[in-house]
C-alpha cells in the first residue's frame, strides 16, 4: 500500500500514521480537511513529498465538504481551504507547491464546467501529483543509484524512503535502488533527534528491503567519516533554493560540514516539485520551530532524560549551503556546481521518457 | 558533597550514582577496587577528572583489601590493581595518569616504610589528586571566565561539571565562575546522546546554580551557531595530544565544525592532567566503543523508537582536530595556536600563586 492514498470505495484520505511505526502498522482515515491538516501538523504523514501529495487529497476532501452548488463560491471555498492547508507547516515547499498547482488547473473547469466537474477535476489532479511522486522518485532512485559504487557504506539523515513520499522515496529510494542492482551498502542510519525518523523509519523500511545498516546517534556521523568509514551520504530536503542551499531536517547542516572535511561526497536527493527558484538563497527559506516536549519527551533506561522545569528549544529544520553539496539529485539528472545555473537548467529540463 | 569522596569513619569510597540523576540523588559506596573499576565501567562514575580520583581511591581500597605484610608484596599487589582499573576505560587519560602518580609515589616508602606506611601513602596521594582537583578547577575557571562576556549565549556539550570532576567542573566551571561573577549568560545544553549526559546531568547542574538554559539536540547546534544566536562553545576533553587535538565526548568534532564555520570562539578546558604530551597527534588516541545498548535503550512518547532485531554502532569519543580550536583553558592559562609549542610551554609552566 501507499503511504498517501485516496479510496476511491469510500471517498476517504487513507495515511499510513507514521508515529506509531516502528510498533504498530496502522492506517488513519480521513473525511475532513481539516482533519489532514491537523494530521501534518502532528506529523501523522511528513516528508516534502508525502505532505505535498496528503494536501493536495486534503483539497479534495474539502471539495466533497463544501455544499456549494455555484462553480465560483465552490471556488472560493477551495481557496479558503488551500490557506488553511498551507498553514500546516511552513518549511516544506511542496504542501504550497500541490495546493497551487490544484487550484491552478481549477480556473480551466471554472470556465466551462459545473460544480461538481470541479469537484472531479480537484480530486484527478490530487491523483496526478500522487501518481507522479512515485514515477519521479523512481527516475531519480536511477539517476542517483549510478553514484553508489559497490561496497559502499551511505550515511542517511531522517527517512526519505518510501514512508516521506507517496512510495519509493527520494535519497532512501536512491540507496535502495542500488541495492535492487544488486550492489553491496551498508547503511549508517543517522538516528535524527528529536522524532528519531531514522532509528524509527529508515531503519524500519531497510529492514523491509533487507538493506543492513547500522543505528548511529546524529553526532557520531563526523567519528565515521574521519575514520573512513562511510564513502557517500546522502539526504532529501524539504525546500531547495535556487542557489542550491538546501532546507532539510535538523542536522543536516552539521552532516554536511564533518562530509565536506573529510572530502566524502555529499548528494541532496531532490524531485524538482520541492525546488524553489523564487528564493534566491536558503536563508530566505522559514524554518519551523516545533513544540519543546519533542526534545524533553524522552525517557533514557527507565528515566525522564532531564531535571523537572526544563525547558528547550526545537528548530525543525536547518540550511545547508551550497558549497557544501557535492551534487543534486533530480528526476531530470544530476545537477552540480555552480549551481546558480545548473539547477535551473535541470529543473526546467523535460526529460525525454 | 563532593562527586567522588574518601569516607574517613569507615573507610570507603563514596561517589554520587550519575546514572540516576536527574530523577535521584543517590550516593554509592564502594569498598572493593572491582567493584570501583565495575563503577567507572557502567558510568556510575564519569568524566575524565572524577574517574581519575575514583580510581585513585580504587587503588587505596585495594591496598587496604590487599592482607600483604611485606611492602614488596604489598606493591606489587598495587600494580596488580592498578592494571585492572587502568582497564575499565581506555580514552580519558586521567585514570592511568592518578594511577601512575600513586604508584610513583610508593616508591619512596618502598625503600624505608612498612606495608601500613604504604597504605597510608597511597590514600593520601588519592586524597591529594582528589583535593588537587577542586583546586585546579577552580583556577581554570578564573582563566576562562575572562573570555565570557555579559550577554554571552554558550553552547556546552556533555557534562564537564561538578559531577564530571571531583567538584566545580572544568567548561561547565568557566560557565559557573562567570554567572557568580556577575555576567547575565544564557546556555545552550547539547542533550549529548546517547547517554544524554546534557539534557540529565548539566541540565540539573545549571537549575542547582540558578543559570538560565535551554535543551537542544546535538544536530540544532549548527542552526544556532549559523543563525548567529551563540557566541561562545565550550567544551572539555577525555585527552589532549602534543598538538592540540583534543579527544571528547562524540559530537564535539561536529559541535568544532560548526562553529568554525561561522567565525565563533571555540574553546576545550582542560585539566594539565589531561594533557598527554606523549601522544603526538588525536589520532593515536584510542577511542572506545561501547555497547550498542546506550544507542538502542530510547522510548519515545511511550514507543520503543527502533524496529526490533536493529543494531547499532555506538563510539563514545571523537578527535577534534586543533585547528577547530580557538583556545585550550589550562589551570596554568590559555595556550592559543601554535599548539605545538604553546599547550607544551603552559602544561609545564608552574604558575606562581
Amino acid at each position: 500500500m501507499r503511504t498517501v492514498e485516496w479510496n476511491y470505495a469510500t471517498s476517504q484520505l487513507q495515511m499510513i500514521d507514521q508515529r506509531l511505526l516502528p510498533g504498530e502498522l496502522t492506517v488513519a482515515v480521513f473525511d475532513d480537511y481539516r482533519e489532514v491538516s491537523q494530521a501534518i501538523s502532528d506529523m501523522v504523514v511528513r516528508g516534502a513529498p508525502a505532505i505535498g501529495a496528503a494536501a493536495g487529497f486534503g483539497l479534495a476532501l474539502a471539495a466533497q465538504q463544501s455544499t456549494a452548488r455555484k462553480v465560483e463560491s465552490l471556488h472560493s471555498d477551495m481557496e479558503e481551504a488551500a490557506n488553511f492547508l498551507k498553514r500546516a507547516r511552513p518549511t516544506a515547499v511542496n504542501l504550497t507547491w500541490a495546493l497551487e498547482r490544484i487550484l491552478r488547473k481549477t480556473y480551466c473547469v471554472m470556465d466551462h464546467g459545473s460544480a461538481d466537474d470541479l469537484r472531479l477535476a480537484i480530486l484527478n489532479e490530487a491523483q496526478r501529483i500522487a501518481d507522479e511522486d512515485v514515477e519521479i522518485n523512481k527516475r531519480i532512485a536511477m539517476h542517483g543509484a549510478q553514484l553508489i559504487a559497490d561496497g559502499d557504506v551511505i550515511i542517511h539523515h531522517c527517512n526519505t524512503g518510501a514512508l516521506a513520499t507517496v512510495d519509493w522515496g527520494t535519497a532512501l529510494g536512491v540507496i535502495r535502488m542500488a541495492h535492487e542492482q544488486g550492489k553491496k551498502i551498508h547503511v549508517l542510519v543517522d538516528e535524527t533527534r528529536p522524532r528519531l525518523q531514522g532509528a524509527r523509519l529508515t531503519a524500519w523500511e531497510l529492514t523491509q528491503y533487507g538493506i543492513p545498516f547500522d543505528i548511529i546517534t546524529d553526532n557520531a556521523a563526523g567519528y565515521f567519516l574521519r575514520a573512513g568509514q562511510a564513502q557517500k551520504v546522502f539526504v532529501g530536503s524539504d525546500r531547495t533554493a535556487a542557489n542550491g542551499d538546501v532546507a532539510n531536517k535538523i542536522g543536516t547542516y552539521m552532516l554536511a560540514l564533518a562530509t565536506h572535511d573529510n572530502g566524502v561526497p555529499f548528494y541532496a536527493v531532490v524531485p524538482t516539485s520541492t525546488v524553489d527558484l523564487s528564493l534566491a538563497s536558503g536563508g530566505m527559506i522559514p524554518i519551523e520551530e516545533r513544540d519543546q516536549a519533542e526534545v524533553l519527551g524522552l525517557t533514557f533506561q527507565g528515566m525522564l532524560a532531564h531535571p523537572e522545569g526544563a525547558t528547550a528549544r526545537n528548530p525543525a529544520f536547518d540550511v545547508t549551503p551550497h558549497r557544501l553539496i557535492t551534487g543534486i539529485i533530480t528526476e531530470n539528472g544530476v545537477a552540480y556546481p555552480p549551481y546558480g545555473e545548473n539547477l535551473e537548467r535541470v529543473v526546467k529540463k523535460k526529460e525525454t521518457p
